[in-house]
């Protein structure tokens, strides 16, 4: 036995492979890249998104990580990341959970919109504010021209869930019970869970798991694409976070999250 | 009205609607293509089978089907194809649900060997026995050798649950429960329920469903990538069945797969 080795070392180290979890924010898509307001419009990846899929796949692979399920939203931007990282770690097989309420913050009238362009028309502090205050939402869509109402992966919810706009706050306000409800049960239970989610439902649940204040929490941008790992003591409390990858290149990506408010 | 049309029309389509199967098997795959018995072994798809994935859910788009849920095996030429379905169809956020008694039924000691230098070993009545005789399995695997007790996606169950050679007897032995546990209730509550699965778990379900004697179902031949629709009554007696698409391409694919097990 190593020095310093517990005889308890393999169900020590199990306990602790069962209380991590794994997020993964979408790969770059197609608005993304046209830096456009996405919300739940149901915009795919772009080349460069799958690649970075696959890449988070591969570094999760290369570091362990194998997975008892996987969790994410109604759109195919975080369905499709998530197939590559299943492709990559040989986990096709996993049992696949997906629901709204991992759904993107939706952006009301913004949703489509650029936003150096809206930046320029309102002003980047206006642009800020509506992209990252934790209570001020976007204008909100007229409820007859809210296309989720028709569209039947919602028809299953009662019409009063499916909001005209969000601010980050009413983002929290559904992410947490999917958190409450079903995932932490999950990881609770030993169940390895991986999570690809959107920018804002991982800043809600993040905001709520790291205990950042409303003020803070404007300051926080997810890159796309990079595994965030946590890990949790018995009481599901969070010990510890780190991003897997390259650190310049992570720091790179945030960076450019914050920066798409811009106006130039 | 129509003349003839009932006042009910409304509810009594949207009953049919209800009693409806999608069955479909997977795409052409590598070993599909070099013509090697595949059992449990995770083989991908071609190019040519990923195209036929998505042009079965593009009939199926055609067609005006859409599903509430989608049951696959845990092999990946089965998930593949799901997913090429799903995005034809626009469908990529229904939820997935995967099942080892939806495989492909275990060839033993055949898996991986050519279909056509086995006949010519062996003879093509011996491989007719082996690919279809309803009772008869192929040589058993060493337990040693059987690489599924430790593959993580059967480390659930019970490992006298893991076969080391099945007959189309045994798979329908698996297959059947899956049936009567979680499909059929599925569509009795009025899921639109779409299933990927493979040559031998799909002869295993249609077999029951159609009622075939244990000889007539050594004839019958499932082709990859079509679709095939079952109607059911209330009492989820099929009413009739119709594989869509080109009857000449699906005789032809029919064909094709009947004369796998000849020796040139």
């Amino acid at each position: 036995m190593r020095p310093g080795a517990s005889p308890f070392r393999f169900s020590a180290d199990r306990q602790s492979t069962m209380h991590k979890l794994v997020l993964i924010r979408h790969g770059q898509s197609q608005w993304n890249l046209d830096n456009r307001f996405s919300g739940w419009a149901d915009v795919d990846l772009t080349a460069q998104g799958v690649a970075e899929a696959r890449e988070a796949g591969a570094l999760l692979k290369e570091a362990g990580y194998r997975f008892d399920v996987a969790h994410t939203s109604v759109l195919k931007r975080a369905v499709r990341t998530l197939w590559g990282v299943q492709e990559s770690l040989d986990q096709m097989w996993i049992p696949v959970v997906t629901d709204w309420r991992l759904n993107e913050r939706h952006y009301g009238a913004l949703t489509g919109l650029n936003k150096a362009e809206t930046a320029a028309k309102y002003g980047e502090d206006q642009v800020k504010i509506w992209r990252r205050s934790y209570d001020m939402p976007p204008p909100a869509l007229e409820r007859a021209d809210n296309e989720a109402l028709s569209d039947p992966r919602y028809a299953g919810l009662d019409p009063k869930l499916i909001p005209d706009t969000e601010c980050l706050k009413d983002t929290v306000a559904r992410v947490l019970p999917y958190w409450h409800e079903v995932l932490a049960p999950a990881i609770r239970s030993g169940q390895r869970v991986l999570v690809v989610a959107h920018g804002n439902s991982m800043r809600a649940l993040v905001k709520y798991l790291d205990g950042i204040s409303d003020d803070e929490i404007v300051e926080v941008n997810i890159p796309n694409g990079i595994p965030l790992v946590y890990e949790f003591d018995d009481e599901l409390r969070p010990v510890r976070h780190e991003y897997l990858g390259d650190a310049d290149a992570i720091a790179a990506k945030m960076a450019a999250v914050a920066n798409q408010g811009k106006a130039k």
